[in-house]
């Protein structure tokens, strides 16, 4: 089965608005195991509406439009795959009571509203218009219906643009409707790595992606960080699950604590705060080029307060020496961005705190700071745990905001790979 | 001048990111002038990609075409543009130069990468690799180039995938190229405004933007902020800027320090730290719920360290006490979510520090932690200067992401107005 996607709307050509439903329904045809070879994105202009729309019935089982279903002239969606079809527009007497009702509420409990536009204006009973045959979906959220259409094989579903009003549909009446389409069944499985990059990760698994066919393994770079999906199609779920279990297998062989965590729904913070509280460990961070970035990310997990209590800021020299006991000699002799620093921050910080790890963070992030011996990018990373020091010592490229981003990454990493070192 | 964009990449379609490129691009045509009326998303697969960059051809005077320039087989963008061009790929000896020297600095500054990994791939040279007779482009953060290629009187643009890689590159090289291509001029100003919603916002202008034809006025919210897009179309920039300006005079005299600034490039945290500076100002950060995001965004601003000298992140009630000496009674009668506790967090900050601003956030980010008393989302906020204590308490709603996200921006929104209300 094709799926193709056509959002509708010339706001997402003029890039007032981000297109998160084109995201958000691809990911629910990948799990529905859909192919989807086509994303289209076009104005509110029917010509070429037409076209899109002809084009996608042509080469797809099914196509999704959403946008363009609303009360003003602009939303042409529904009429003009009326005319692509050839079908009649008519009105829908359900709608007409339920878009009645729905406003009546809004109008007497929205105060912004001016006053001369707090009544119902008859271009909003073009909303209860419906395609000839068609199943009308009710909007929990909005007042904008959306529609099921099926033309001889093809199925067409239009849904409304606002991300709040679609995504409740899609969930509760289209999502059922899909999977009734589907008779195979596609598992898909996620292996996270980090500390190696895209190209170095591809290449050790080279002889698998090329003699992939099924399951299908899919490589792609993610903020310092390398995913792999691994997708098989079955006739159920144990047998795609067999598929896939002696990839990931050889994976693990291949990686071993390169790879962070399996699970699709966990990031790289929930898999260090899960071992951290695994272990029972307390952490302490000491951030100065990162200025809180860090710690932003850990406190990111729901739960992160069963592990992370404070951490400092030492951006200035006077704060290193102040909270962490940084050596004044050591930041003389060394400098301040150097193994030496991030070693005493590391040490200083589980001092201060008595929490049981560290992670200390010092670099040169630019623009600006940057020397022949110490240019902009060099980043030092130090976690003390059970009286042991580790350190990394990184050369991160590009702007601020990405050796900082890099930085947390390298970070949450060494924090890993640091329990994995005493503990496992 | 008709463009086109062609998003290429599998793990679009699938919905592993978010094309947030396309959202980027659209917003610099249209601030060009230019007209958009296709947007494609196509996996990695030549025949489709062909097509598709055939049929763009057809229909449009630019293309630009992002993503699939990267070292690996599946990234095929540059070749499958030679074929419909049927032009020849050919080795271009400075980019071979330029990426071995990329490579050579990542590679022998990366600790972690096993040492039988740590050479130059292969594949790494398919990036140097680049169709006759065009142009390229470095790649100032990673190693893929760029491309622009000219056929008869057609642009084709190539640029990398990762926003990180293409937006430098689209800014340095690609919007003059482009330009020069418009023979109108259109200038484009931001008012950026902080504390009021946008629907809000939106009543306060609804006036001069439903009277609109030119200049335009666009408003759009983001992460808390409502930013007001104002376009003039000219002959020259003169005219353009005489056309502006009465807007933005008007709308200051309608938002007066609501708005933070009317600088395009200028961010909230910017126009704080330069806020902090020009009144020579040190300041310090005591973050609870925020766990340093609110610091992280302070830090981004390049010369932060002239004003941001350290920040303590106080996870915990014991890190409260021992850093800020928040008397323990408070904690006990008013909880660590209240006005009291922020205001001793903020108070605390200053002494501990001796920084002449503080800045406190404490709150409820969720999910869990709520009661009916204290919901998810109730957020207090403190500045402390020149021994006066402003307070904010705010009740946001959404995710634990987006509840910290908009107290970051209402924490930076607080040490503005504080500064303002003393100094001005």
């Amino acid at each position: 089965m094709i799926v193709e996607l056509i959002s509708i709307g010339t706001e997402l050509l003029l890039g007032n608005i981000v297109n998160t439903n084109a995201n958000y329904l691809s990911v629910k045809c990948a799990e529905l195991g859909f192919s989807m070879y086509h994303q289209v994105t076009i104005g509110d202009n029917e010509a070429r509406l037409y076209e899109a729309i002809e084009t996608a019935l042509n080469r797809s089982n099914i196509v999704i439009l959403t946008g363009g279903l609303g009360p003003t002239s602009d939303d042409i969606t529904k009429e003009t795959l009326a005319k692509v079809l050839q079908r009649r527009v008519i009105m829908d007497e359900h709608s007409r009571e339920r878009i009645q009702s729905y406003l009546d509420r809004i109008i007497t409990t929205n105060k912004i509203i001016p006053k001369g536009l707090a009544k119902i204006t008859e271009n909003n009973w073009k909303q209860a218009l419906k395609i000839e045959d068609s199943i009308v979906i009710d909007n929990e959220y909005g007042s904008a219906p959306g529609y099921i259409v099926e033309d001889k094989d093809k199925k067409i579903l239009l849904l409304p643009g606002p991300p709040l009003e679609m995504i409740p549909m899609f969930e509760n009446n289209i999502l059922p409707y899909l999977k009734n389409l589907q008779d195979k069944v596609f598992i898909t499985r996620m292996v996270k790595i980090c500390g190696i990059g895209e190209s170095t990760a591809e290449t050790m698994l080279i002889d698998l992606i090329e003699g992939q066919s099924n399951p299908t393994i899919a490589p792609y770079a993610k903020g310092g960080e390398v995913h792999f999906r691994i997708t098989a199609k079955a006739n159920n779920e144990e047998e795609g699950i067999n598929l896939i279990n002696p990839i990931i297998d050889e994976m693990k062989s291949r990686f071993s604590n390169n790879i962070y965590t399996t699970d699709e729904d966990e990031t790289l913070e929930e898999a260090v705060v899960r071992l951290l509280i695994k272990h029972n460990l307390t952490l302490v961070t000491a951030e100065s080029c990162t200025g809180g970035l860090l710690s932003g990310r850990i406190v990111n997990v729901a739960g992160a307060s069963d592990t992370f209590k404070e951490g400092f800021i030492t951006y200035s020299n006077q704060a290193k020496i102040k909270y962490l006991e940084v050596n004044p000699d050591i930041l003389k002799t060394h400098g301040a961005v150097s193994e030496e620093t991030a070693r005493e921050m590391a040490i200083g910080a589980v001092k201060a705190s008595g929490c049981d790890v560290s992670i200390a963070v010092t670099g040169i992030a630019g623009p600006g700071g940057g020397t022949e011996e110490k240019p902009v990018g060099l980043v030092y990373i130090s976690c003390h745990i059970s009286g042991k020091t580790f350190i990394s010592q990184r050369h991160f490229k590009g702007s601020r905001e990405k050796i900082r981003e890099h930085s947390v990454v390298a970070a949450l990493d060494l924090i890993r790979r640091s329990i994995l070192e005493i503990y496992d």
